[in-house]
């Protein structure tokens, strides 16, 4: 019995090729920092647990397909507060997860060989989704030394043709860090007008943006209602990936009848998980956003920092999120993320990074960059980077 | 901008024609027993909640796209307590409920066009998913009259064609509560393996078989071990539907494999849902299963009892699940679904049925028919048989 085509196009992850390294690595005694992976560090909040302990109901039954009704009034509130957008109970469904809103939004636009705009780098694994549904990617490069901020609107609007259905962008950017300025965000709105193309928004580092570039949700911009769907989720927001609760929301009233059918037929999303959701959203003061993001800006002023001293680098300074992404003046960054973990190492102490080929779609953009991800106290950031100058200057004379 | 044509072959749900009548009969003071829903009333057991509340890790992590390896050591202890089935580590794969598993299922065997073999009536949520995939269903009719059980071999060959890719079950039989023989399960084997198909069979009402009928699982029949695999799910056996814990089972190692892609690409099942999950399998003894199986039995004997007196009506014992299917003397039962709630009560009560045309592909065969669940307390049970003769008296004699 053959498997369908379509899953035979899905690629494993491409982190996977370093695991067997890492797995040595750590067999041999060496501590590794893992500058890999986008799990926030910070505790989930108490207000989770507290909220789930307080359940009390006795029978565990399917939740509405909708969500929790109390989740997405909280939801609507979040948004006015922060965004000034005003959603109405329609226009909100909650998901198991960010990735069930990606498949489900995917779902209910795409046929077999329609095609989706991104701007690459995009986060490596959207590739899973669109391969098991033959969805065509039409990537424009957005350019490293501009921070990957989007190319003028010639080189989008070449990428687009007939079959192109809707343009994805992740805001802020994983795994480049970027923070779309308003003016940019217009841009994709008019062309999206104008091409009649969805815009659908990963905005699920939303709070996460630093210094003076407050991350604007694309629900806010004027006359693109009905173009725009937002990916929402609470993993990165308050630290709780294992919990799986994220919501499709749109304004787009016959776009989200088509996405509840695919919510009633999978039933229902965790009703504990949803009690917990709830709770955070209800319970938690803005200090605890404010507070999480001076966090994470420190991390980032040190990694920057850090990383723009390194003889040969290239990087620029990220915006939002918890992602940089680093051009090596080496051809290819696998071998040295490989090497870093079988052959270097600093006092015992080695790091893990991300190739960044996996985050393109024309693989050669990629292929001498890493993508660092600082969800790593302060202090072991400090000893990875020193541990990348060092590890990069003894590969280079080899 | 257009949805995608896929989304649009999607249907919803045939309960949703009768919600308004049943709001308006609400909001008429009227009481209803659903009979409805396969929403278990029996309580989630302690266990589950107290195994979450002993959960005290500081951050919610992504769980193992596999799934907890503490709740996959307990589905293999399961299976080998109640099925004397030895799967190992790699062949589970926890999913958000039976229905990710479905879904993860059908892509990883089927493209667009391909066929599946179906019993029909079958569980008409499955249509959802065969829908926005564009897998086409072949359906080969039980006959009411042997209680849903299997056609003969030439029947059910008849509707092969070189696109069909798999054959699915659901044993016990949901909506029939059919509980299929050994010999009936051979013959399929037979077929799946003269004709390179694999079996999907969902077996999450496993626990509830009545009188002699254990139910068999599929793993038990030995030499079509590569093409079985197994729909699980906690939600019916634990009375836990709004947890949303299920898995993929399966020796076949390919098919895992391109399965387990999927599992990556959504990154993980709820953690604490899990926890729960595995804190039932763990805790809970034998007795558990007994003691509600007692109770559905109970309740089956009260319903089949009840219906086969009422004059007119058509109704086979069933053997499992806790459905059962009835043949009206009508010619359009969703009429008289419909007018039960709008023009009928007894004592200012009425009942809520399942039109079953929505449980063939077929419709014309369904459309005398209803699905009744006995998911209510055996008093309620009584009123409702009640309340469904004389009904079918004054509806008759109108």
């Amino acid at each position: 019995m053959n498997t369908s085509n379509r899953i035979k196009n899905v690629e494993f992850s491409p982190i996977r090729k370093l695991i067997p390294y890492e797995e040595e690595a750590l067999k041999n005694g060496k501590t590794i920092y893992h500058l890999n992976i986008g799990q926030p560090d910070l505790k989930t909040p108490k207000e989770f647990f507290e909220s789930i302990q307080e359940f009390n109901e006795d029978i565990l039954t399917y939740a509405h397909s909708r969500g929790r009704s109390g989740l997405i009034d909280e939801m609507i509130k979040f948004y006015k507060k922060h965004f000034n957008v005003t959603y109405e109970y329609e226009d909100i469904l909650i998901t198991t997860g960010g990735s069930e809103a990606i498949l489900f939004i995917l779902l209910s636009m795409f046929d077999e060989g329609d095609e989706i705009l991104v701007s690459e780098p995009y986060y490596a694994n959207y590739n899973n989704f669109f391969d098991v549904l033959n969805i065509k990617v039409n990537a424009f490069a957005a350019d490293p030394k501009t921070g990957f901020h989007l190319p003028n609107k010639d080189v989008i609007i070449s990428k687009i043709s007939s079959k192109t259905k809707a343009i994805m962008l992740t805001n802020p950017g994983n795994p480049t860090g970027v923070v779309y300025t308003q003016e940019e965000m217009k841009l994709i709105g008019e062309i999206a007008r104008e091409y009649g193309l969805y815009i659908i928004s990963d905005e699920v580092y939303k709070v996460f943006s630093y210094g003076e570039n407050r991350a604007i949700s694309f629900g806010e911009i004027e006359g693109i209602e009905d173009n725009v769907v937002l990916i929402e989720s609470i993993s990165k927001i308050y630290s709780a990936c294992g919990a799986r609760v994220g919501a499709v929301i749109s304004k787009n009233k016959n776009l989200m009848n088509e996405i509840y059918k695919l919510c009633q037929a999978r039933l229902s999303v965790s009703t504990l998980d949803m009690v917990g959701a709830e709770g955070l959203y209800k319970k938690l003061s803005d200090d605890y956003f404010e507070k999480n993001k001076i966090e994470y800006e420190k991390r980032r002023d040190i990694v920057y920092k850090g990383i723009s001293k390194i003889p040969g680098i290239e990087v620029t300074k990220p915006e939002g999120a918890f992602y940089v992404m680093v051009t090596l003046p080496i051809d290819n960054a696998e071998d040295f993320c490989i090497w870093l973990l079988t052959d270097f190492h600093l006092n015992n102490e080695t790091i893990m990074l991300s190739p960044a080929e996996g985050f393109y779609a024309n693989k050669e953009l990629g292929r001498n960059k890493i993508r660092i991800s600082y969800c790593i106290e302060a202090d072991k950031l400090e000893k990875s980077i020193k541990i990348l100058e060092l590890g990069l200057k003894e590969y280079l004379s080899k």
